[in-house]
């Protein structure tokens, strides 16, 4: 088994960020953030939210209370003398993977626990909102800069959540014969494809990671130089209709194409195609959070491993990008102008827009881009103190770096510099293809 | 994985049973069956009902579906021109193991699935219930004794599967490290454990098997001469405090006490003791439906394998009883007074009797008791034609027969001649030990 | 991983037999049975020795110095006072399972063992043979029946492990492309197939089991009475021609036929046709002892399990004999003339010879015949005392009985009470089908 | 199960290397190198050559087929016109992982082989080597450079596959609790152990790569500029005696020092100190070529993974150097002088030698050093055309890279640019630790 993040890579606040936001601003947006993780629940049964579909996956009301139980055990108990948990039995389901703070329930058992229940876990929540907001009443009379650092890491780590969460529920749904539909989608009529032009990058000794102005994880520092040579990116990301190409002719057949660890995957899962591709009768259709559809060419192909991008661009005579030569890129062409975020409810990735103004399209939102870049530490990077920061570094191993967020990914979230990271067979999160050369 | 049966093992009404029951008197059997599951429900969340917490338990809402499913399928489909089915999906989805009604979502998958929840499911069984109301009223003034005998075993069936929503909810809750209470009880004064005494039973040729007067499964017949050893059994249930003695004298570490698949099962699965055990500051407890429990001495033990009720036997220098040896003394001995049932919702077995009339005890209900012999045909069994009989036979391997009906099983379900079964490494099902030689 | 006897189960000398054999005709059958391990050996290499090509083989030098260590443990240890063991880490490599003689290397990890090699194990033998020899020269003018006994046994053990060295050199072979030819074969001119006629058994309270006079087993006794059916058996076994009928009507994709147990390991298991047989072009082979070979439609069907037996049967219409049915009609059968067993050399079942002299045909050797009788002790069985008698009850779960020898067995070790057993899943036996009804 | 490269990465001649080599010394090279292996196997029996101790490893006689297959397949079948191969069969059994050559016997059952045996592989290969010396006497009069290139990478390549093959009779020999002696060895008197000093390394845009003088593999190229940090190494590498603090400190039970899949490994595998160490009575020994023998505190630290490699270098407050560091320093430090290769038949890394001139000391040789580098390609590398250089860059994934050879590695074999590659959780080849910061 494989062991994943969750979401937590966060940012020692002394180091690369000073936090100067008004009080009365983190408060409205700690409560934006905490009621879009009970939005996104709107749509679910009491039963939608209980089962784990798979290890890699938690179940939808678990990530509603570790969420809270991070504000209860970082921001909470350290501030509040006296402070009395709600449920002593909730560290030990709930946390994670913060040996630090105590053992954890096992993982891939998430899924046994039908209690505490839905509406026992809302109840929680609100406890805690309600002892939030006392703490930040206090507080906007007081100085507490490491406080508000804290919280703030607090809401990153719940967007990442909300992610997991809909990524969680659509594997959920799509193990269900019957499809079920998360939430109605309408597509604007479709738009021509923009051709795939090559778009040189900035090459030399570059700086990339960030700079410490604003939030940042842990991961995406520090600031360092780089080498980066000459190269260039693709205009767009590789579509559904392209990637059918490479099926029909004979990709997911072809171990030349693949890395040995790839083939082997193939074989063994018996991969024809991305995952919740399906074809009946000739016609590919997929299962998305709005149900089961029929193939729309023009999108960006979802749902690859790295394995199947490497591949992909091992067949078209290409290679993916380094992380560098991303992060470059997005820092000249950052401005998520017509991104498909979270925001927008839609939660599925968008075709590219047929007009081309001569720059990099669809950086940001729609889907995480593969990097070439195995996960590794920056130079210099070591990681922070105390429980908080003990995870960071030690998912540094065996995964390789995604850029740029998803649809899944709140528009809020997503920076140049935000190194997200999985492991190469991965394919449940909403992960494409940008080429390079 | 090893399949189990699911409860069906059902008599064909032209060969076993003359069905002459009033209609009337049907109809009011059917609702109180039909309340009775919905009854063992109520305790529940809507999250408890649709974990599957291993293998070889299904979800609880599983199993209201799928009686629902048999209803439908095997009374009112053939019964009814034109009938229109609550939902087509639901003949994949709950179909258990008839290969011949068509293809069934796997077993293993059954906690995948998130929905019909609960209140979906509680909507289809009202819609059969209904037509089935409605059949019943027309067929007061016809003649259909054959449909009668199918709805009775429907009835029998839908008996079997509320046993295995009590143990599988037992197995689920004890997941839990909060362990949660389905139903408090309140245990009279414990009074003084009998003496176990042995008492001689019929040998020479003998007849066993069901004489077709009343309901049976297919499995109970035909009635067939055995031939019978000299043999005495024990008057009571091997009781926890005997069990502990065992424990304590290196039980679980003596391969010698052991048969050979036994040795290995103790080894890989760790076993130290009967499931649902635990050890904690040298004082054992046990987790019940009624919470986590201080061990009572007196009590008869449960929740052992055959391999534990064989290798106690072992130990004692006795055997387990044949199943023969069992029926014939039940024949005796088959007033059931005094014996614990569904019905008494105290799902727990009851300490014997201190008061001994010279009769064996706890023959009926408690623990299902553990016998000798691997569950095989009758002489002359022959499975029933169809659907409907398509699978009893085809268990019959590497399970072993078990007597006598528990604490979770409907007085008005069982009777002497009642074969059930389970394969030599089960343990959620309340089962137990009673001694031979 | 399943558990198999590896083929001692003895008879303690002081219940089941009187052993009054001539000292120098037991020193003659000694080196008779020690030379016939050492023949099997000679068309081998070393590295055809070492190898253990399944969980459930053994590497053929294994099984030359497991026999071995079977008389130093239980012949010389206990007679010959200060005997100093060959190598005292053979007490450990080779001990198959005897708990109360020590520790054992794991049966799974033994193809793990490049040394001792061939040339130390012969040398083994050798210096055991010697000292067994030095010890009947002594015991020649001394008493020592129970010495004798526990030699006896170590014979017919050895001859159970020659019958196991064919059938895992025939898997180690099977599993290499080049298909090596352990020994060639010429067969006889094939003879036309005897119709299969159905002779009628004897039925009522009849004897079974061994009486004590000669060798045999502790699982043959004790003699008892069983009820007995009314039945018929088939004069011959089933042919690989009525198998492959059996084949081209869809028996492996047809559950129906199965029990449930076998349906998933032909499903899990890809089972189409017996163990080591191919279809190519359209044209079955099989592998044998004399290599691939193009099936021959008389000979008995060969390397087929309890499962598949069993499915054979019920879709012919008929059942398999019960171990009491094949054992009252072998006691009236039993001179075994015309029977292929390992002295002939031919290691590979013959067909029926034509001429029906209204007799059983083939009950002994060619093919092991499943029963349809579980395993199971008889009654009043009670395990010998000590390690010798350790291991006997311990194999009674999970497995049925099989009776009759084979082309692998020595025809001086079987005899009509003689009950052999593996598990419904086991193949690589020489086991085939004989119906009954 | 992971998969592994098996020593081919080469060269494609055109663009790395010119070889100018005279006939008659490439013809003494090749009897060397190929006398070498079969020197290997002298200790070795039949029975030691023909197992495959576990799925990473591969028998020995395979190992000496192997590399007979690949100068009878990339060599004599492209330059022999007409040239009929010694065994078809062997182009099936012998061939590793070459797609575009054919099919493969699965690796994981190369131990399943018994045939052919040591006699007949030594018989090809004597077959091969006449051919190769027939071709080479033609080849003298005439150009065939680049049928040259071929064979010397089919030398080198054959040098890897004897390091496997020590390293996978260590494994096997590990595997038998009698802990059979390869190789007796004698050990030089101890010399105190030389501090562990702290040597800065080049720094600012520097070169790497092989730059085509001489043989490299493809993987050792394009030569190009990476931007190195300020960074020192240690003189020396980390010792068992310094490991033991390690250990003895508690390292195997502190999650907080392990990568998050190394500590997942840790626990599931019961990691509790390098692979072939034993305590016994407190005291720590380990296996080696010449037995089982007591630990000493000063030699290198040996059968570590990458996992304990980094786990210890946090532990130590350092880190691992990357692979430019290595590189950079060992082209400063390329002499070898008094390293510990294969040549030695030592087998087993050496202590540091006490005296130190102020420089990198054990840069070669000893063990395999552990870099912080995940294996990727070079900026611009290509995998050559066809099935020569079919898989170098498929191994390019969830692997790190070593450097600098071991005892088991041929002087001639190795060089300051050669880059060796296993998955993290590797231990069984010689592999250590250097620290740096």
């Amino acid at each position: 088994m494989q062991l994943f993040k969750e979401g937590l890579v966060i940012n020692p606040p002394s180091t690369n960020g000073t936090l100067t936001q008004p009080d009365s601003k983190l408060r409205a947006r700690y409560h934006a953030v905490r009621n879009m993780s009970e939005q996104i629940c709107r749509p679910l049964t009491p039963e939608d939210c209980v089962i784990q579909s798979m290890p890699d996956a938690s179940p939808i009301r678990w990530h509603l209370a570790h969420t809270t139980w991070f504000f209860e055990t970082f921001v909470l108990k350290p501030s509040r003398p006296g402070y009395s948990v709600y449920e002593p039995a909730f560290e030990y389901l709930f946390n994670s993977y913060y040996n630090q703070v105590g053992e954890q329930f096992p993982r891939s058992q998430r899924g046994l626990l039908s209690r505490p229940g839905m509406a026992e876990v809302m109840q929680y929540r609100q406890v805690v909102d309600h002892a939030i907001d006392e703490l930040l009443e206090d507080e906007e009379n007081g100085q507490l800069d490491e406080l508000f650092a804290v919280l703030e890491l607090g809401l990153h780590h719940e967007q990442q959540h909300q992610e997991l969460m809909l990524t969680d529920v659509k594997h959920l749904f799509s193990c269900n014969p019957c499809s079920p539909v998360y939430r109605p989608r309408s597509d604007p009529h479709p738009a021509p494809l923009p051709p795939m032009d090559w778009m040189p990058g900035d090459e030399g000794v570059r700086w990339i990671g960030h700079d410490g102005e604003g939030f940042a994880y842990d991961n995406e520092g520090p600031r360092h130089e780089v080498l980066v040579q000459p190269h260039q990116l693709a205009s767009r990301l590789v579509t559904c209709g392209e990637f059918l190409d490479f099926i029909d002719s004979g990709g997911y057949e072809r171990p030349e194409l693949w890395l040995s660890l790839g083939w082997q995957t193939v074989t063994q899962q018996a991969w024809r195609a991305p995952l919740y591709w399906q074809q009946h009768d000739g016609q590919w259709n997929h299962f998305t959070l709005a149900g089961r559809e029929k193939l729309k060419p023009n999108e960006p192909v979802c749902h690859v491993s790295f394995f199947e991008a490497d591949a992909y661009a091992r067949w078209a005579g290409c290679r993916l990008p380094s992380e560098a030569e991303w992060e470059l890129a997005a820092a000249e062409n950052g401005d998520m102008v017509g991104a498909t975020f979270a925001e927008s409810q839609r939660f599925h990735p968008a075709s590219a827009p047929s007009m081309d103004d001569g720059r990099l399209q669809q950086l940001f939102g729609d889907v995480w881009e593969w990097t070439a870049s195995p996960y590794t530490p920056y130079p210099g990077y070591q990681a922070p103190e105390g429980a908080i920061g003990e995870y960071n570094g030690k998912f540094m191993c065996n995964q390789y770096v995604l850029r740029g967020g998803s649809c899944a990914t709140s528009r809020s979230h997503i920076r140049a510099t935000y190194r997200n990271f999985f492991p190469p067979e991965a394919r449940w999160q909403f992960t494409g293809i940008r080429l390079a050369k």
